[in-house]
Parts: C-alpha cells; sequence; structure tokens
C-alpha cells in the first residue's frame, strides 16, 4: 500500500481553505486590473541557468532542481561523480528548475517578447513559486506570489500609483491599517559613499536590515564583525535612531548629506512619493532601516506590515538593470509583491474572511429512489440554472445517513420529493434551523429562492 | 549574459493568451460551482512513491522527478551508480515529483483527509499537471487538467450530471456542437468475458482504444500480434463496426450477450444516461470503440469531442477502487477532466474567444510634465474608482511616442491635459476612431464614460 503524505513545506487545501485563497486572487486581481495591468504567465520551469546566479549563493541552494529525464547518468559529469561532488554534478543531470521567484523570470520573458510587448508594460503575475527552504511557520516550500510591476518607465508615477494600490488591495481585504514603509535605495548608497564606506554598501543593508529582529546595538556589532571601521559606525549609529515622524528623520538626513547628490536625490524621491500619496489619503512611514536582502533594487524600497503579523506582507522596489542580465540594458521597472500565503495567514488569525468564501448548498434533495431522484434531479437542474445551489443526494442511503449529510455540508433546507409529493407535483420543504416544513410547486419554489 | 529560451513543451503566455486562459477557466469553474462541486488544491510536488507504479511503465518514465536538495549523492544508491543505472539511481536521490494528472493526488488527498470530508465527495480541481513527453503540436510538457469528481457515490444520478456538465461547460464556450462519447468497462470486460478471452481484456481495450487512429484491421492485426486466437478475433471484428444508432448498436450489443451479466449491466448502465440525458436535450453517442488506455476504470467512460479538433478535449469514467492503492476500500467515483490547453487550441482555431477577453486601456491621459501629468493622475484616479479603464502615460516623453503607444495599446481615447487645460480645469479628449475632439469637465467626463 502506498505510504500517505506530501513533501514537508507543502500543503493540500481543502474545500474552505481553496475557496479562501480564491477569495484573495480575486481581491488582489480586481486591483490590479482596476489599474489596467495585464495578466502574463510563464512556466513553472525555467531552464537552469536562467535562474541560478541570480538569488546569490544561499538562493542557488533554495532553488528545486528537475532531474533530467531518461538515462540522465550517460551525460553525468564523471569527475564530479568521483569527487562526490553533488553541486557539480547536479548541473551535468538537470537542465531545468522550479522558478523560485516571479521577478527573474518576468525579466527572461521581457527580453525574450521585447518586440511583442508594449512599453511601459504594465504586468501582473500570480503564480507559485518554489524554494528548498527549512519549513517552519508560514513559510512553506511551494507559496504563490501575486507580483505587479511597471517596465520601461523611469516615472515616480508609478511608484505613487503602486502605493495606492498596496492600499487599495489590503482595504479590499479588509485590512486598512497596515502600514507602508518606505525608503530609496539612493538614501542608502548615499550614506554609504558620505561614510566613504561604498565597499561596505551591501555589508551594511544586509545588517540594516535586521534592526526590526535583533535591535539596533546587534546590527552594530554585526557591522564590527565585518571589520568595517569605528568610523563609518559611528556615522551610522545616529541615523538608524527612525524615530519622530517623516519630516524630521528627512530634516536631519538631508542635514547630515549636506550637498552629497545621491542622497538628496533619494530624499527627493521619497518626498514626492509621501507627499502625493497623502492627497489620496495614503499615509506612508519613511523607514531608513528598510533596506531588503536585493541588491538589484536601485530607488524606491517597499514593504507592507501589519501590527499582527511577524513578517512582511507585501514589499518590492525599483530596479533600473534586471533585464540586462539577459541582454537588454538600460530598462528600469519598479514593483511590488503580494505574499498570499501570509496574508491568508494573517486574514485567517484576523478572523477577516467573508463567511461566503464557500459555495454552500442551500438545498439537498433526499433520495427516495430512482424514480423519484429523478423527479427531484429534474427540480434541480431548475434552480441550478437560475444560480441555485442543490443537489439530490445521488444515492438512496438510508434516510439518517442523508439527514447527517444535510448536517455536515450545512445546507439551509432540506427538499423532500417521496412518491406522495412526486404524486401531487410539489415538494416539502424542511428549514433545517427552524424545523418548518412548507409545501412549494416548482414555481413557488422557484420564486422563494431567488 | 544568461542565455534566452524556456525548457521545450513549456510555454510562456503573453497577456491576451493569459486573459483567454482564465476565461477558459472562469466558465468552467462556473459550471462547476453552479453544481456545487467545491475546490481543492493539491501540492505540485508529490513524495515520488505517491505517483510511481500508477500510470504503467510508459506513465513512470513521463513523471519528472526533483533532484533532493543539498549533498543528494551522499545518500545515492551506489550499486546503481556503479552500474550506471539511471533508473535505480534516480530512486535514491530524488524523493519528490511534479504531479502527473490530477487523479491520482486526489486519490492520496481523499484517504488523508477522509475524517474532513463529506461523502459523497463533489470536488473541482484546476490546476496545472506536469509530463516529460516529447512535446508536439498539442502536447505541453506543462499543462492544465480542470477535473470534476464525485467520490463516495456509486449511483448512476452522477454520470447523467457530469454529461450535463459537459455539455454545459462546452456550450458556454461556445462550442455547442461537440459530441460526448460514452461506453462502460463492463460491456468491454463482457466481451472479453463472452469470448472467453478475459486474460486478454486489456491487450483488447488497448488495441479497440486505436479504432480511430488506426482503422478497424490493423486493430485486429495488433490483437493477432499479441497472440489473440482467430477465434476471438472473429468473434470482436463485427463487434467493432459501431455504425448506426445507439439503438441499433445497443440491440446488436444485447444478441451477442444473451444472458451475460457483466455485459448486461453494461448496457442497462449505458440506457439509463442515454435516455436521462436526452431529456436534457443532450444527445450522446454511444461508442464501443471507446476504451481510454486507463485499467482503473470500472463503469462508464467518457469522450469528447469536436469534428473540428483531432483529439479528445474532455475525459472520464467510472472508477471503483482509486483509493484502494492508498488504503481506503470500497470507495467509487466517477468524474471527468476538462482539456483546457486543447479547449485553448480549439477555441482560437475557431475563433470563439470574446473579443474582450483581455481589459483594453479605454482613455490614455497624456504627459505634460510633472504638475499637469498630476493633476492626470488625480482624475486617473477617479475614473478607476468607477471601473473605468484609465492610465497616464507616465514619462514625459514625444508626444510622438506617447501617441504611437497609444495605438499600440489600442486605446479608445487619448486625454489631453495640458497647462492650458490645467487652468480651465477640463481634458480635451480625442476619439482615436474619429479623431473628434471635445472638451469635458470632470464630472461630464464620468458621465461620458459610464
Amino acid at each position: 500500500m502506498a505510504r500517505l503524505g506530501i513533501p514537508k513545506g507543502t500543503r493540500d487545501f481543502l474545500p474552505e481553505q481553496a475557496a479562501k485563497r480564491a477569495y484573495i486572487f480575486s481581491k488582489l486581481r480586481s486591483v490590479f486590473e482596476k489599474h489596467s495591468f495585464l495578466p502574463i504567465e510563464t512556466p513553472s520551469m525555467e531552464n537552469t541557468e536562467t535562474l541560478m546566479g541570480k538569488y546569490g549563493e544561499e538562493g542557488d541552494r533554495l532553488i528545486f532542481k528537475i532531474l533530467n529525464s531518461g538515462d540522465f547518468l550517460s551525460k553525468a559529469d564523471k569527475e564530479a561523480l568521483s569527487k562526490e561532488d553533488s553541486n557539480g554534478m547536479s548541473q551535468s543531470i538537470s537542465e531545468k528548475a522550479l522558478r523560485y521567484d516571479l521577478t527573474v523570470p518576468f525579466a527572461r520573458f521581457v527580453v525574450q517578447h521585447q518586440n511583442e510587448l508594449n512599453f511601459p508594460f504594465r504586468r501582473y503575475q500570480i503564480q507559485p513559486v518554489w524554494r528548498a527552504d527549512r519549513p517552519q511557520k508560514g513559510r512553506y516550500r511551494e507559496f504563490y506570489q501575486c507580483d505587479v510591476d511597471v517596465i520601461g518607465s523611469p516615472s515616480l508615477l508609478n511608484e505613487l500609483e503602486l502605493c495606492l494600490m498596496m492600499k487599495e488591495g489590503f482595504s479590499s481585504l479588509g485590512l486598512p491599517d497596515v502600514t507602508i514603509h518606505l525608503n530609496n535605495r539612493k538614501i542608502l548608497a548615499g550614506i554609504a559613499e558620505k561614510l566613504n564606506a561604498s565597499e561596505h554598501l551591501i555589508d551594511i543593508t544586509v545588517a540594516i536590515d535586521k534592526i526590526d529582529k535583533i535591535g539596533k546595538d546587534k546590527v552594530l556589532e554585526e557591522l564590527r564583525k565585518k571589520e568595517i571601521s569605528e568610523d563609518i559606525i559611528a556615522g551610522i549609529g545616529p541615523l538608524l535612531d527612525n524615530s519622530g515622524d517623516n519630516q524630521s528623520k528627512l530634516s536631519s538626513l538631508k542635514a547630515f548629506f549636506g550637498q552629497h547628490e545621491t542622497g538628496l536625490t533619494g530624499i527627493e524621491e521619497v518626498e514626492f512619493i509621501l507627499n502625493n500619496a497623502s492627497k489620496y489619503g495614503v499615509d506612508i512611514n519613511f523607514n531608513i532601516t528598510l533596506a531588503r536582502g536585493l541588491n538589484y533594487y536601485t530607488g524606491a524600497i517597499f514593504e507592507v506590515t501589519h501590527n499582527d503579523f511577524p513578517s512582511s506582507i507585501c514589499g518590492g522596489g525599483r530596479y533600473d538593470d534586471l533585464t540586462g542580465i539577459f541582454g537588454l540594458k538600460d530598462i528600469s521597472g519598479v514593483g511590488i509583491s503580494f505574499g498570499a500565503d501570509r496574508i491568508y495567514d494573517l486574514l485567517e488569525e484576523k478572523g477577516l474572511f467573508p463567511e461566503d468564501s464557500l459555495n454552500k448548498v442551500e438545498l439537498l434533495f433526499l433520495n427516495f429512489g430512482e424514480k423519484e431522484s429523478l423527479e427531484a434531479f429534474r427540480w434541480v437542474n431548475e434552480l441550478q440554472k437560475l444560480g441555485i445551489q442543490a443537489i439530490v443526494y445521488p444515492d438512496e442511503a438510508k434516510l439518517k445517513k442523508q439527514f447527517k449529510y444535510a448536517d455536515d455540508i450545512g445546507v439551509t433546507y432540506v427538499a423532500f420529493l417521496g412518491e406522495q409529493e412526486l404524486e401531487k407535483g410539489i415538494v416539502n420543504l424542511k428549514d433545517q434551523k427552524s424545523g418548518d416544513q412548507t409545501e412549494y410547486s416548482l414555481s413557488d419554489l422557484i420564486k422563494k429562492m431567488c
């Protein structure tokens, strides 16, 4: 007998869960389409080389590789094999891999189809991604990303629109109280430049990014471990306090930058977005500690959090040269990604799913035998045409069993169509809540239910 | 520079294609939900052992296996490795595989979640599957199946409802002229028994299944190659003519079966479905040569074809013991699977997609600079709230470029909101077809567009 179970980090979705997931996708899709973004899809598998090297060393390890079909050993790297070098070997026996995110496949897509697309190209994409991460609460090996990007336009109007869309998306899901955080890579780069620490930019952003989890002192400690000089650390320290309102944070940064161009450009961009978004009732938190690990960001960096959830539920930013790795230079893009699975967990925790996510059967016709059930089937067919959820219990089972089924699936009415009702051309409807029973002709039943 | 391209047999979907696919899923989903089927989802990956051995030797070869993460060689089967036995080796380095269809994962799901489900359980599932098949026209390595099943009920009412759903599904896609074929495994088994050829049942069904492609003579030839006696072949021959209407085909079969129980039960089941479906205007073709390769079918066998398409676009049947392999005996189920990718190709060929599959931008506001474009953004925001597809061209590009974009994405109106319009609080709207230009206030524009 085959063993039951599914790979760790993956999930089955029962009807209620599947319907709730569909609800999230549908709400987000509505926002994307309201803003005239167009859907695309890419294959689950990409050529391994398309993905490798794009997510850092750690990312490479987390990419699921697909074993070549057929006699894969005949083309295996014998040297790697003899050294038991799994890493070296895998390249020779795996040409394909499951996508790790939607961003790199999108960049590949844009370059490959550049002559079929109109730029600025506004796309959305709702598809699963796979990561061989260690499974833990809220972290899965198969999960959905819902990405929206504008590619081929450097305009900050795109950032502005995306901020409005984050707000709209979460509001439509019953979460108007999210916090949208904004930073700008140019500010981070400016700080590093100003402190003559440009060569440490990545170390600095990686460390700063952890401030929410480990606190300012540990961030500074981590910088020390990277052998960053005390001068630089002393310069960074005060900037990380990140307290006060946007205005005061921006003022002290401006003072810090003086005439430094990169930094000031970053501040201007941040101010443009903050000021214009607020005109639409969208308050954004300027957060200098927001760095996100991804090095391809070059301008705005976004993240959305909610007080009742430990990790971010949406994030993104501007990238000026993502398509460059596939040979198309100077195409600036900006995008965000909604984390559907985290949003699911948050909505579940807060009881924010609507009660009717799942289509419920309103009427169950009991089965009293072949003749009666065929007549019930005819009634059900008429009701279904009108969009009323009705079914016949398919088997002539004991009534107790049929009633239990009615209870279990939570129907509103149980319909009796036995020999007598068949003769009279009626149905006897029992209200499951009140217990009341009433007779109806088909036309009366339709009137009642519509 | 990373090489472009995607694995053979997989596809990118551009916006128009993605929207058309979404249209098919949405139409089918409507039919499934109208009939109170519930959505479920299973993971893309299953444990390899869940899938292996369920689809025959050929199927096993076509399953995409996922390479274990990390140092997979440390647990590799050294003996298989030394013999360069790829097949033996793959079991030791791949614990997970991509699902090959939705049926086996569904059987696993039903057994695993049996205490969380209410039987009869009516589920639908729309998800991709993967097969390492040789790619060719209409055959992909990643494609979608749209499955509907009722599990836990032996009643023929389920078969009847599924026939109505096939008809409804295709009608809603503009294909009322499909042919639904019906056969019954009991009839095939009855024929084999009656001819004392039960041990050849699989050879016989496999051969018969090919009759559409290779013709009757070649089918008989194939039976001869399997060393089936001439007596048996002589008995099968006349049954394969399959001409005449349902009534005459069933009559000659009845005469052939005489008192043979299995065969007659099969005929009764076929007649029940044919007669009752016709009451709902659903004509079904009884087709004795319909066998489908799958050995798990035990009763009804369905297939849907269209004159303008070479292969079936939907199929299914009854299986009495699919969950038995996972330890849950005596659960009868029946289901069908719509082949979304073939349906796509057919609809495309026949030009049956509605023109508005893809959301089109109705109004493009030209960009005349920061101040003007922010005002345009405000107008667009108001229009979007009302469901009107409007966008601002995000960059202050040359007007020629902006107009070209308007043409390329096919907008209905181009909106001018320059310095003068800004002062007057109006917009100048150009109808792209007629070339007419008219001035509107925001409230008038809203009236016009709603």
